[in-house]
């Protein structure tokens, strides 16, 4: 099958580039870039050079659905709400890695996003692309609403316990941690080496655009006994001085005594048949690097009967779990081929 | 006044080291390694060639009493206790940067430390060097325990609303990131370049020992009300690739509603002439790097609604505040001059 | 084909592991480790938990020569030349990471590797692996002697101007830079993060071991009318703060007038059915990160008219091109296999 | 004395800042930006609250002149020539962070900086402030143009060399290495963190406009002998992953043989009594750490036996040595002051 990528020049945009080059069931026919429209991909990127020979396009829905049968997004924020109804029209699957189709309710779309939300058609017809979690109605989808970065890794480390009624559901802390990588390729201030190297700092505390996120899908696999509850998170970010990597430790107050060797056994039941979550033995903690450049999830587990609260780690590579990789993973989900295909990759350590 | 450094080749002794050159009102007239004795200080580390001249001496209180008036010690876990108790006979001021004099109970530093704990008498003699909480104890005492990195960034975030009745303390959490060079200079795998660049980990969850002296500090500073209370804290250690810096986020449920403003007032109402404390004005967050090579500890502070939680973020350059610098704050107290004699120097930014 | 990597928890194993894991005609039955036989390797390596589920071995050559037909060795100067010769007994194809086969005189190894030097025979019977340059040599060896980083990038930008005749072969200068993957995972004070991070040192000038190896290959390589030639050359060594990458950047006098274009086309021209060398077009420079992960070695060219030299400048990663990815490409020649096989990845970027 | 700094928002004047704040015979009146008057200094540099009071001004000769008698402009290359000339007619001492005024012909700096030349007055004017060599001229001066920061590294390095006529003065490759502060606090993608991180990246190799800098002075200080050449050197830049540093690795033919130690002693002699410059031991190389947030400029020394080339490695801190801190010590020989007031500080390591 054909794709496109629409984007072409971000950070999201040329991290599915390299993997879309090694999947054995697609080829990638186009890349999209509204300001770089003429350019050869590796002008922008000298590391596509004798590799990827692309020149990226202008955006032409009446070309682009001739060459394709996949469009992905990788756009920021308002833009994929104007083109990817264009490509529904054609029928063409389509991936959206922006955060434009993942909130149900325009009214909080628009208080968190501060920019119009799109029609409440594509907003319902989309699928939420958390894999793990959502793959029966991924299956069925054209739509896929493709995960945050740090939602992605926030849910596959509460879900088992949400899901297990185990936490008390007003409890929930989520401290996030990420790497440069996730602010994208614009340059700012805030993104500029001088100013991150050996440095760490905290920002967008309780008005963070995933908290939104990370509260619909928590609510959404609610256990019935749990069902009218309406789960609030209090989470923050923290930027650190690397490029790839997101951490989430997430705490939350147990509901009854259980031991960090018998979380790790539901842990690991959860996932199981999951082939990208990975959940680390007892008294071993994960660390970003150990997922980089790949698609895996890894997970910790502590419960400390001290404070009877649990503690869990979370890591993902945000370009790849946390983005393009996991939108892979639901393009492969959508065509019923094997959902490893083209992420088989070892994690590049050190 | 004359000074020794005891436990040359570690960071916290070189940190003395560039603090006690540019003070006043001491000089430092010895340094004591027991590996390195014999070695010119600037032939292990040669940013001091030219400036410091002395040739490190083996430990020797019958040298020592006579040459000195304050003992700065910068040693491993487990060797202040044993020679410390020397110096005292002298009568000697002592400052201990160990962890060794810090909890009052030595069930609980034998719990925590897995070391044989000190004689009681000296933990009874030692003060706890947090200098804007018990400057008066301070002032009184030849004995300071100079407190960990971890709980200077986190009980000077926490001891205002705990003070203050404002949070649930049962609901405290601390999320701590921290530089490298907390590690010290010795060599392993955990702090090995390419295992720590472009990385974070998660370590010692549940089972830092930083954990207790937290918590007894709290405890020994709660309003007369909550005097009854056994306060147990959540905290966990995460490793990033920088070296100079701690950041403690800490999240509590608050008592009552109440606003960032208020809060900021409440802070800086708490830590007015304390000139090392800086509060952050509402929407600000403190970053570590803007403490970098200084004695400030700055806060910010986000009281959400939505969740009735509060946020704090406390930042301190680990080697200054959290060590080195703290210490050199409370030789100004014991000796009664400037709190900020030898400290007042512009953090090195970028 | 069947392959073993002895040497198993060094990064030029692991990274062996993960390049073999994807190349499709060979599989990876055995990890060799003196340190940690009996121990999984994910245990030492957790990036690779549910990916490779092998228990490292113990050296047994008994054993070996049944299971496997290729032999990486992947050591510390000194180790394979005691263990490959039992190899070649069993006609096994060996490749080895260390210098151990590198230098022709056993005089010159023992010099500046300051140990005993393997046997004659052996290093007769080596053939080294530089395989732009050599692929003809390797494709009859079954002994490939796997260059070094700083000599792979070196000589790659060098031997297009050597073989030319367009540089004074006395004036060849060498400034290599290096991240610090390259010192291997053992601890030490040189590698610790706080001594490297936010630092450049210089080290080993004019007594690094890749000095000989360089000169012996630019000797090797000589046209006809520079034959009697003994070529030396200017070498400096610096490690950076970052974990992969080597750049080398190298000057020389030229002989003869010529541009930066005409000597662009020259190297296309020299490496044109060559994948893994990529030529920069006029005034674009190459960078470490733009071949992070990957076997290519990217190269940019400055004819200076202004000083009369040529300024090269070629980027590699180490473990890569440096190391493992390079041992492959040669395991492809010696195969007959297609030269890219298991080694198509893009670089990872960012 | 009063002084002001002009530019306040960039990197080099938040380090005249940082250094003018403890220097014990000036007071800081005035901090000028165009961009940000009316702004608090501490709303942009948050590190500075509590400590620096100002409100940035607009530029206004007037107003200025009333209150100072020295101006620092850390200003962008172009601006100073507009601005110094208007102080000059006050007479009020200038120091020139900028390149305005560094290169003695109008039609090398136009060629160079492709930008408009000052007027020829000011140029004749202007004193080149590398304080250890060019302190008898500096002493007479009020127009003190201040000294890029490569120029600094490369200059001390090779002057003793130069003056010595050990070198041959048509062979010098000055091979230099920077953090990225050097690049000020502007956004762009060359600066971005993710495009800096983990990487190295050569750039500017033959057009950089400190070439000419370098070039003239060593032409200023040729000895009788050599008087009549014109030198011309080979210099290369790079960036890496850093914030602060400068190191040049310098490369030239002896003209006769010397050892290291023989070039140590000269060394260690020509800078007798010049405290900022330190001579490594024979053996031991310089870090940039090593000079981390100090004055200093250290130097270590190669001759190579076997090539007959001397290797020189100079490092820096940009910001400091290479900008504020020099700065800061051409105003103390201006004004008959210890050289080293205000410049005492240990380097912060690590």
């Amino acid at each position: 099958m054909k794709t496109a990528v629409v984007g072409g020049t971000g950070y999201g945009a040329v991290e599915l580039i390299r993997l879309l080059d090694k999947h054995p069931m697609v080829q990638l026919e186009s890349i999209v870039s509204h300001s770089q429209s003429g350019t050869e991909i590796h002008a922008v990127y000298p590391h596509l050079s004798n590799i990827v020979h692309l020149t990226m396009d202008e955006w032409n829905i009446q070309n682009l659905h001739q060459q394709v049968d996949i469009v992905f997004f990788a756009t920021p924020a308002g833009v994929s709400k104007e083109l990817l109804p264009q490509c529904r029209e054609y029928d063409l699957q389509c991936i959206d890695l922006s955060g434009d189709f993942r909130l149900a309710s325009r009214e909080i779309y628009e208080t968190w996003y501060g920019k119009a939300a799109p029609a409440t058609a594509f907003l319902q017809e989309a699928v939420y692309g958390l894999t793990e979690i959502f793959a029966a109605d991924i299956k069925q989808s054209r739509l896929i609403s493709n995960p945050g970065c740090y939602p992605t890794a926030a849910l596959l480390g509460l879900i088992p316990l949400v899901k297990n009624r185990l936490i008390d559901l007003g409890s929930i802390i989520i401290d996030g941690k990420t790497g440069v990588s996730g602010a994208g390729r614009s340059v700012s201030l805030g993104t500029h080496f001088s100013e991150v190297n050996e440095n760490v700092k905290a920002y967008k505390i309780g008005s963070h655009q995933h908290i939104p996120e990370i509260e619909q899908y928590i609510n959404a696999v609610l256990p019935e006994a749990d069902a009218e509850k309406d789960v609030k998170v209090t989470f923050s970010a923290h930027l650190l001085p690397m490029t790839r990597g997101i951490m989430c430790t997430m705490y939350a107050d147990l509901t009854a005594p259980v031991t960090t060797a018998e979380l790790g056994r539901l842990y690991a039941q959860f996932y199981d048949g999951h082939p990208f979550v990975r959940v680390r033995p007892e008294g071993i903690l994960p660390a970003t690097k150990e997922v980089c450049g790949s698609n895996y999830c890894d997970i910790g587990i502590h419960a400390d009967e001290r404070t009877g609260r649990v503690t869990i780690v979370s890591v993902i590579d945000n370009l790849v779990k946390g983005a393009a990789g996991q939108a892979v993973q639901n393009m492969n989900v959508v065509n019923g081929w094997d959902v490893t295909a083209g992420l088989t990759d070892i994690p590049l350590y050190p």
